[in-house]
């Protein structure tokens, strides 16, 4: 048999670690009680623990991959590395709701790296740390074959606000914070150059390269969110769109009509697809890394309107059906399969 | 100029995150205040974030290097591999003498690592945290060029009662949990044997291989030393005694006088040691990753007696002393400087 892939693995992970035993509590002497909330078979992007008046958010990432493809094209350097290593964590916490309260960074390198570079990804992820309220507070380093670098993020959320993914219900509308597709569409058009093809304006190649060197958290929006009393569900499209849409349709038992002209394409993704041939819709959907937040709201209590005056800048993009199938709905009313892969296959 | 070593980098690492610019907190709307108590700039086992009636403690290990040689040896296991993970991570929650609460796993593998290569690390890494009474709560998962394991553990404990490494003085006892050097004599003895060296008892060499095969974190004895109020340092010794006693004297701010008479050397180092051309104090003193607990009791209000009475099976290494030297005195009153390799170099 050959290797599961990476979303089937996980599946088996929820398993294997058996959801039925994932019950678990304990009490300090002075009575303190700490019970897990959410562990492995929540599959979310944090598990969530809650403590005496908190409940605390942890959440592990591992960023060597797709990432480092910019790194080799020169597109990023070792402060932009451990800057982003950071931000995918904390976009973890963004996309529970919660507050970041520390990170941890694991540092393992090839003996023979430079200190000046060990000393730019620690800079790189302390800026990245308080350029969001909170501090590198510890991790580990050494030497290892080869670059590696992971981390872990923590957050707090006032008791039972942390946002889930299974909560999305029949009716809710289907937002996301803002374009996908620009990671993508960076990489893949560096990649481009790197073969000898047609170049963009430098404006353009900074703004991409950006989207690697300086990606965003979207804390601010998270805590909003969790604080709005509205949101059903939310995610970080850090494994692209589509997977993202599928994995709150599979958490919450819905499925999503995301409508095709709701879907506003960044110019950026518009020239790079041109440039390099490839298809827009692809780029937005399929696995960009853009630490967008992909969110439902109560579609009972709550309309379109209301969400977009409360949220600026967010994206209406459909709503959530009876059913577990998500669709692209297009403007004469034919329907398909979500374009894009839909996993980060790096 | 060369690259630091890994001890240089660590200290290098607390000055880049500047130790005064390691105050931080922050207060969620219902007025729940997280402040961090110990970060990098305490370089401990764990950072500690004070939260409403609780301390949390954290830390992240990354376990690839010298356990991976038993695994070469064919003395490891997938199943081990995992279990090991979690026991190194549990190890620096028991040093802080917390109460575990969750172990998060990042296990990252090649493309052509068999399913039950990787149901076996984490059925592995579930039975060690089950064995001390916590869970698997998260992590990250996913294919990448070679096999990184690296873990992230939680624990809880009374307000102020975590144990640092910085609270020695002049004065107290210093004791370790148990004989170090089996795991280090452990590693030697298979790369002597798969270099065709004679051999020891089946006996001896599965004792030897279960030393990295189920390793123990010092859960129960860490909580005990935190709960008994004389306790006032404590380190686990995953570096090696000779490194922790030096650490702990570094954090404190005193030096140590170990006494040769006390050191206890188990029969397993001694005969690895005869059987390989070994010294065998090199191997008690030196990079044996063997996860007992050194720590420091109060000598102004507790006698050796006292310590040995309340904690079975500790080892009285000797005492505090004023100024930083750590030394060893042998039985005719000489001293040297504590023997062993004082880092882990893998």
């Amino acid at each position: 048999m050959s290797p599961l892939d990476e979303p089937a693995r996980v599946a088996r992970l929820a398993t294997l670690l058996d959801s039925d035993r994932d019950e678990w509590s304990t009490t300090l002497d002075n009575g303190a009680l700490a019970r897990l909330v959410a562990g492995v078979s929540a599959r979310d992007d944090c598990a969530v623990i809650s403590l005496p008046g908190v409940d605390l958010v942890v959440g592990s990432d591992y960023v060597r991959g797709a990432g480092f493809s910019m790194y080799e094209q020169g597109q990023m350097s070792f402060y932009d590395i451990g800057y982003y290593l950071v931000v995918a964590n904390l976009s973890d916490v963004a996309a529970m709701g919660s507050r970041p309260t520390g990170v941890l960074v694991v540092i393992r390198y090839p003996q023979d790296l430079p200190d000046d570079a060990f000393d730019d990804v620690m800079r790189g992820a302390d800026e990245a740390a308080r350029r969001y309220g909170t501090r590198i507070i510890g991790g580990d380093s050494g030497t290892a074959d080869q670059l590696y670098v992971s981390g872990t993020a923590l957050g707090l959320s006032e008791p039972g606000t942390a946002l889930m993914r299974s909560g999305a219900r029949p009716g809710d509308h289907l937002f996301v914070s803002g374009e996908t597709g620009i990671a993508e569409a960076a990489r893949r058009y560096f990649e481009h150059v790197a073969a000898g093809g047609a170049r963009l304006t430098a404006d353009v190649e900074h703004t991409l390269g950006e989207s690697w060197r300086r990606p965003r958290a979207e804390v601010d929006l998270g805590l909003q969110l969790a604080g709005s009393g509205v949101v059903t569900s939310c995610q970080d499209t850090s494994d692209g769109l589509k997977a993202t849409v599928e994995q709150i349709a599979e958490a919450s038992g819905v499925g999503f009509d995301v409508d095709a002209g709701n879907v506003r394409v960044s110019p950026l993704v518009d020239q790079v697809a041109r440039v390099t041939g490839r298809s827009a819709e692809d780029l937005v959907f399929g696995g960009s890394v853009d630490f967008r937040l992909l969110f439902t709201v109560d579609g009972s209590t709550t309309t379109v309107a209301d969400v977009q005056a409360r949220f600026t800048d967010v994206m209406h993009l459909g709503s959530a059906t009876v059913g577990g199938e998500t669709r692209l709905v297009r403007h004469d009313g034919s329907t398909s399969p979500i374009p894009g892969v839909a996993w980060r296959h790096v």
